[in-house]
């Protein structure tokens, strides 16, 4: 098996995925959100943008600015940040081991390659599917 | 806990997630690919390239063409098809277990309505968090 995906919508209001939480992960590894948002090869107007949903959607802020030292101002997490990614990669450990027991056997009748454009069979099948 | 949404990648060409699952479900109940469509509101083409897809993207099909009948020719799911979705089924039922185990506890901490546009306070956070 590949990979799985997920994104647990906790309100209407409050969702988190592997985008939010990538990018909290890099601030905590490069302590800013401008050197997060160049390794992650994101604008910087995305990721505060990004940082500004997550700080917004929960009751306390998952990053805090830190002022001074040698690079000026930086972001570190919050204990309630840290809190953040850590349940979400348990999480993904666990579900990658749920999706490997439910989705290994099938792996074997998966194409390798994505459907090709254009087979010649694709004519025939159009009418044999409609209904 | 509101949901939690997942897509299994098992190969680059292949993947499974929660709209190819409700297209099969919809064609198992209904016994046609145009009523499936009419009933997630979809149109008919869509349909028709995300069933094509699926069938595609595994070895073997996860549908077959019906023919006759009162309404016309149809479209029943096949043992491979059924398997996808049950799988998938099941698998949803113990991620959803999971998220609840790990996600509950920040659940009361998500606010329940989408973050506002225009808070007075977006202006300071601008700058306080910059870096």
């Amino acid at each position: 098996m590949h990979s799985i995906r997920f994104r647990v919508d906790l309100t209407p209001g409050c969702s988190i995925g592997p985008g939010k939480i990538q990018l909290l992960e890099a601030i905590a590894r490069t302590g800013s959100l401008r050197r997060a948002a160049s390794e992650l090869k994101m604008s910087y107007r995305r990721a505060w943008l990004l940082l500004d949903e997550i700080n917004h959607s929960f009751v306390e802020p998952a990053t805090l600015a830190t002022v001074g030292g040698a690079g000026g101002g930086g972001a570190i997490l919050t204990t309630f940040g840290s809190e953040l990614v850590q349940r979400y990669r348990a999480a993904a450990r666990r579900i990658d081991a749920v999706a490997k027991a439910e989705f290994g056997a099938l792996a074997a009748k998966a194409r390798s390659e994505p459907p090709r454009e254009g087979r010649p069979a694709r004519k025939k099948l159009v009418r044999a599917r409609t209904g």
